[in-house]
Formats: C-alpha cells, sequence, structure tokens
C-alpha cells in the first residue's frame, strides 16, 4: 500500500465543483483521497511526497477513435485523393499487415500517446491480441475491439464474429481491469445488414457495448439511403445497434432528426477533428450534438489521417473550427473542449471513476510543465491547455496510480527498441 | 571568418529543385556555400564541423503578422463575444500598456517564437523602440511597423504619423540588416482615408512597403461599403495603398473580384488561421487565392487570439482547415503548406534570401529532432513537419549563420528574467 501526496501542484480537476485547486492531492494506491488547497494533518501519513511546482495536473486524455496499429502508414502517401489513398497506400498494405506489424505500430502509437498524456484510448483494428498485449504492458488503459469488415464470404465473416467475440471474452476486465472490450461490425457501408445484427446479437450475450464508424462521409451517407433506404442512424437503429450501449465514431452529416434519435437512443459521438478536416469529409455539427445533451467526445482517429496523436490538438482543433466555421466565437468554449477531451471520453468508455480530479476518482492524471513562455501569464489555465499547450509539454503521467512516465521518458515501455522495430516493419511492408 | 558544415543531416530545403537532400550543409558566416549528399573535398576547409545525425533540417519560419507584445494578455478573457473581449478585456488593457509591458511582452513572444522555429516576424505595434530593441538583441529578423489607428482628433494623428516616419527612418536597416520597416494605417475602418493618404504619401517618400488589416471581419466589410460604397480591397486600391509593395493580413471575405484585384497589384497577404478561428472571422479563401497566383503566407497574430506562436500550427491549420472546408482532399497540400510558412512568408516580406536551403541563401535554418516516435516511420518529411510536427520539437535555431537556440534553449534572451517580468506586468496590468 503506497499513499503519494504531491505539494505546491496547480490543479484543474475539470469538476465544476472545484475547478482549480492550488495546492495538495493525494492518493493512495489507485485512487484519489485528498485534493485541497490546505495540507493534509499528519492523522494521514503518505509514504511518497511529490513537489509539483512549476507542473500543471490535470486528468489523463482519453482518446475515444484510434487505430493505433496504422501508425506504421504514417506519413505514406498523404495529399491523394480519399479513393487514391486508400485503395493504393491503406489497403494494400494493411492486408499484408501480420501480428508483428500490428505489435510494432501499436507500440509506436502508444509510446506517443502516453508521452502525450493520453491515459486511456480505443482501438479498433485486427490482431487484437497483440493490441492487448501491448496496452497490458504499457500500464495505459484501452477499451479494444476487433474491427470487422463484412465484405467477405459468409465463411470469413463468420470467422471474423468469431474472433471478435472470443478477443471481447477473452480481454474484457485484464490488466488489473484497464483492460475493456466492445462490439464492432466496422461501418453500415462496409457490413451487410445480417452481419450486423449478429455482432449485436452478440453484445447482447456479453453484456458489452458497441462502437463503429457513421456517417464519416456524405457519400456514405447518400449510398446508404440508396441502398437500404435510410440514412445510417435510423439504419443502424432498425438493426438494433442502438438497443446496446453504443459509441460511434466520426457522424459529420447528420439532420436534426438524426442528432434527436441519438440523444434518444443516448448514443455517444466520437468526434475526430483532425481527421475529418484532412479527409475532408467535412465539419460534424458540434454545437448542435451538445445543444442537444449528446455525450461528445474526441478521437484521433488513426495517425496515417490525422497524423498524431496529440489529444491537446484535437481539443483545440474543436474548440477553433465550430468558432470558425460557425461565426459564433463562443461555440465550443476552451472549459467544453477541455471536457471533452477529459470527462466526456472517459463517459463515453463507460469509465466513472476517469476524467475529473476528485476524490474517489481513479488516479489517472497528468502533469505539464508550465514553466515556459507560452503558459504565460497565469491568466487561465484552461485556455492555456486548450489554445496553446501540446503533447510535448507532458512530464508526468499516472494511470492507477502508477507512474509509467517520468521527466518525460516512458517508464513501460522500450523507447529504442520500438522506434527500432516501427520502422523496420514499416521498410519491410513498402519495400 | 567561420566556415561550418552540418554533417550526416536530412535537409528538406523547400528548393523545388532538390527537395530532399541527405547529407552535407556548409555556410560561411551569413551565407549558404555547400548542400549537397556528396561530402565536400578538402579544397574548402571547415572550421566548425556538427553532426545532425536524428535532425531534420529546414528554413526557419517566417510569421507575418504578429502583435508580440499582446502575449501579455494571452488567456485573459478567452471565450467572451467579440465585441466584449475587445471593448472590455483588450482595448482598456492595451491603452495601459507602457514601454516596459511593450518591452517584456515582446521579449516573451520573441523567446517563444526563436525556441520554435520562427526566425522572422512582422511586428505592427505601439513603443516599437522597445520591439527593435528586443529583435537586435534576440538574434532574430524583424520586419518593424509603427501601427496607427486613427480615430483620434488631428494633432494626435499628426503626432502618430511622425513616430511612425520616425521609427521606420532609424530602424530600416538596423542590426546588421536584420531589420526592415513598412508603414501601417492600422484598418480602413480604424483609419480615416486622408490618415491612410498621409500613409502611402510617406511610404512613397521612405520607399517602404506598406501594411495593415483588411476584411478580416463580414461586419467590417459591409460597414466599408455602407460608409465608402467600396468594399475594402477597391477602398484601399483608390487610397493608393497598393501603388507600394504592400502585406494586407487576414483577407478573409473575399470576391472573386478582390482576389482578382490582389493579383493584378501583386498584393502579399497574410492568412492567420488560428486567429480567424478563435476569433470566429471565418475561413480565408486560401485555395482560390493561390490559384489566381497570389502570394500567400502565414501569421499567428498575437496570442491573445491565437493563443500560441507556433508556425507548426498555422501551418498544420492551412493545411487542414481548407480541405475539410471545400470537400477536397488535395486543397492545400503539405508541400504548399511548408512554403506559406517559409519561403512564401520570407517574398511576402521582400527577404529574397530568405526562406529556402540553396548555396547563395542566407543560413537562416532550424534543425528539428526526429527520433521521435511522431516523427515515424521515415516515410515523407514534408508530411511529418505539416502534419505531425510542433514548435516543441525544435533543438537548434540559426540565423544569418548564427546560432541563436541550441538544444532548445535561447542563447541570445535571459529566459528566467523574460518569464517573471512579463508575469509581473500581467499582474500590473490586470490588478
Amino acid at each position: 500500500m503506497t499513499r503519494t501526496l504531491i505539494r505546491n501542484g496547480t490543479f484543474v480537476t475539470v469538476n465544476d465543483e472545484a475547478p482549480l485547486v492550488r495546492g495538495f492531492m493525494g492518493f493512495d494506491n489507485d485512487t484519489i483521497i485528498y485534493l485541497s488547497d490546505k495540507e493534509p494533518d499528519a492523522s494521514v501519513p503518505f509514504d511518497v511526497i511529490m513537489d509539483g511546482t512549476n507542473k500543471l495536473y490535470m486528468p489523463g486524455l482519453v482518446n475515444t477513435h484510434c487505430h493505433a496499429a496504422m501508425s506504421l502508414l504514417r506519413g505514406y502517401g498523404d495529399d491523394l485523393a480519399l479513393q487514391v489513398w486508400l485503395q493504393e497506400k491503406m489497403w494494400p498494405n494493411e492486408a499484408k499487415f501480420t501480428g508483428e506489424d500490428v505489435r510494432w505500430g501499436t507500440l509506436l502509437s502508444i509510446l506517443e500517446m502516453i508521452k502525450g498524456g493520453t491515459t486511456s484510448f480505443v482501438d479498433m483494428y485486427d490482431h487484437m491480441n497483440e493490441v492487448a498485449q501491448a496496452v497490458e504492458l504499457s500500464g495505459m488503459r484501452g477499451c479494444l475491439t476487433r474491427g470487422a469488415i463484412g465484405l467477405c464470404p459468409p465463411d470469413v465473416q463468420e470467422q471474423k464474429l468469431q474472433e471478435a467475440i472470443q478477443f471481447a471474452k477473452d480481454w474484457h476486465g485484464k490488466a488489473d481491469g484497464r483492460i475493456t472490450t466492445m462490439m464492432s461490425p466496422h461501418a453500415p457501408y462496409t457490413c451487410p445488414p445480417d452481419f450486423i445484427e449478429k455482432f449485436v446479437q452478440a453484445a447482447h450475450d456479453l453484456d458489452l457495448p458497441m462502437h463503429t464508424h457513421m456517417s464519416e462521409t456524405l457519400h456514405e451517407v447518400l449510398e446508404n439511403e440508396k441502398q437500404y433506404g435510410l440514412r445510417p442512424v435510423d439504419h443502424l437503429a432498425k438493426l438494433g445497434l442502438f438497443s446496446r450501449p453504443s459509441l460511434v465514431a466520426h457522424a459529420v452529416h447528420l439532420t436534426d432528426r438524426e442528432i434527436e434519435t441519438l440523444r434518444e437512443h443516448n448514443v455517444h459521438v466520437s468526434h475526430n477533428p483532425g481527421s475529418n478536416l484532412k479527409l475532408a469529409s467535412g465539419v460534424a455539427r458540434v454545437p448542435d450534438l451538445l445543444k442537444a445533451g449528446v455525450l461528445v467526445s474526441l478521437g484521433t482517429d488513426s495517425s496515417a489521417s490525422n497524423n498524431n496523436l496529440d489529444m491537446f490538438e484535437e481539443m483545440r482543433l474543436a474548440a477553433l473550427i465550430h468558432k470558425g466555421v460557425s461565426g459564433d466565437p463562443l461555440a465550443v468554449p476552451a472549459t467544453e473542449a477541455l471536457k471533452l477531451g477529459t470527462v466526456n471520453g472517459a463517459k463515453s468508455i463507460w469509465l466513472d471513476r476517469v476524467g475529473t480530479l476528485a476524490v474517489g476518482m481513479k488516479a489517472d492524471f497528468i502533469a505539464l510543465d508550465v514553466d515556459q513562455a507560452h503558459f504565460l501569464p497565469k491568466s487561465d489555465y484552461v485556455s492555456h491547455i486548450v489554445y496553446s499547450a501540446s503533447a510535448k509539454d507532458v512530464t508526468d503521467v499516472f494511470v492507477d496510480g502508477k507512474q509509467i512516465v517520468r521527466g518525460g521518458e516512458a517508464l513501460t515501455l522500450d523507447e529504442e527498441r520500438i522506434k527500432y522495430e516501427a520502422q523496420r516493419r514499416f521498410e519491410l511492408l513498402t519495400n
């Protein structure tokens, strides 16, 4: 049992009741037990004392949509038309991905994520045992799911479904509870209706949530209407997907009625501003989703379409683009963007004790070095986090009270090995 | 006389004839004399040899619109309606700015800029002697101008004009040529026509270019039409402003005909995507400007409306938002965004020997540490610079062949003093 106390810290809690605390935070193993501007009295002894001078502490960031292994294709074939990029660069190389590729690509992404302050992420990919092992090793949290494309013969469909079920069973609740799982038909435009229904049934059987891509491009929405007579939201609702707790990624092209349907079914939306801009998919109606009461969080998508995994940038993009596009300087203020990147992300993947700093919450938190020009003057730290900070400002990262990054160095991962192997896998794939 | 050779470097030159060089770059005092994948022969002796392993070298970034002193108000009153922010937060505090405030605010910005790889910037503000002294001390380049608002009695107008003229005369070509000057009526909506004409006349007399804000908000464009019967471009053309070499900031709201007029007069446009988004001014027609052949560069605007001075972010925003808003994934590709932030910026402020790496060019260049997860795999360094890098990746900065940042540390400025004084000035201003 270890009780740790941080002194002289500045804590941006993302807790409306006490948004800014200057002073002390204590945690006992995985749980925050003290948070106050006053020093705790001696009746609560602490084993470890840390000095938080010049550090800003905040909840760890939650990335609610990623395909981590695709970092192996970062910068490979950028600035091509979408279909050329997908058909000539991404799909042929992804088809060649072995377990080894997924392992090193995922580790490269996890290395970048934890050093940049992301403590939890959603991953949807293939060879998921490799992903789960990487998450277990890293010390971060993962909400993981075998994403299945159903454009294949029935026996391959069945094999993918069984793989997804087996993975979900094997890993749900593992790594001291840091890993949870979901069921994921890849998207309405890549999965026949009956294939989606089988995933929904499996999610019922296993009592798991659903994750899928939805309404990322206008083209796919129009094709869905043409093929099924319904836009994607009604189509997925009809297939029963929203009868399970659900997280959908993108949701760029929505009507008012679709927004209302998402709210009625309490569907969570992962907004991916960087990826949506880079792939020219459009600008999601985030201010309208928030106004309707839909739970919105942030995802990077893969670093092949982003091209980094810096969640500070996603918060900043969310705070900037909706102002610029709507003409309303009050759209998605910094306080809201910070919630999208932290507590909303945690709620979106059903982590009730993650995403804010408060007594009783999990000790998932990060520290930023704020003794730098771009954090001055000391005017408004929420503004500074959202409008000025970057992943590179993160110095320390804790998950479940365990430190996994110290002074910018990953403690759980072999950085040199990961960088070497990732480069090697890229060369083997593309040469 | 010092001849320096960098070995084992990767050079992104922004020179179309040899965009990527892996090997050697030599410079003699302020000028690049060698750039090749082959080692120079012994007939050219070098006094200093530097190792460039794991470093990516590129031209220094050029920020073509800034009000550096306003960093003192970073994060002060964010997320308010534009008029409330201006009238209650910015203007009353700026009115209180003394020379001391401008000195420390400017130094705070210059510290952030040089550490982040910006080697040249445009500054438009008041107390410009302080700004020029800060630039001289820092070792960076500045294209500086006393911005004058003409909404004041004739004697105050005249005083501002004389101040602007005196400053321009005193500092043009100073600091070993690193400082140049311009004439700047603040904006059409803050300057009566005859006041603008006086600045144009002074620019003719002194043979200097012009800099002004133009068409930042739709509101100001409509007001200009109402007041003068002309949109801002025709209005400024009529007042003779474009008879001088001109750089205009923002240019968000333009008609096709205005774009054509800007091209005809060879007016340079400083695109400020971060500031335009944050202040909800809109999205400039950058793809159309580029297609028309207008010289477009990038500016941060002040860190009160950005909120940092990271030019990598401005390149990334320029590359992302125009794709997302236009629906064209080929809009402003990374190669173009990199030019906007480097060679176009240099040309925009009439620096012909800055902005690319090539023999005969000035040794204004920066190094990035690319031995990091977000720069892997080694697929496309232009993509990595634009879509993945940040100011915090910069390790070394050279201007005129003199090193001003080494291993992330500013060599010319007293960082601790600047941070202390900037915070103190903020507290004095706002308490």
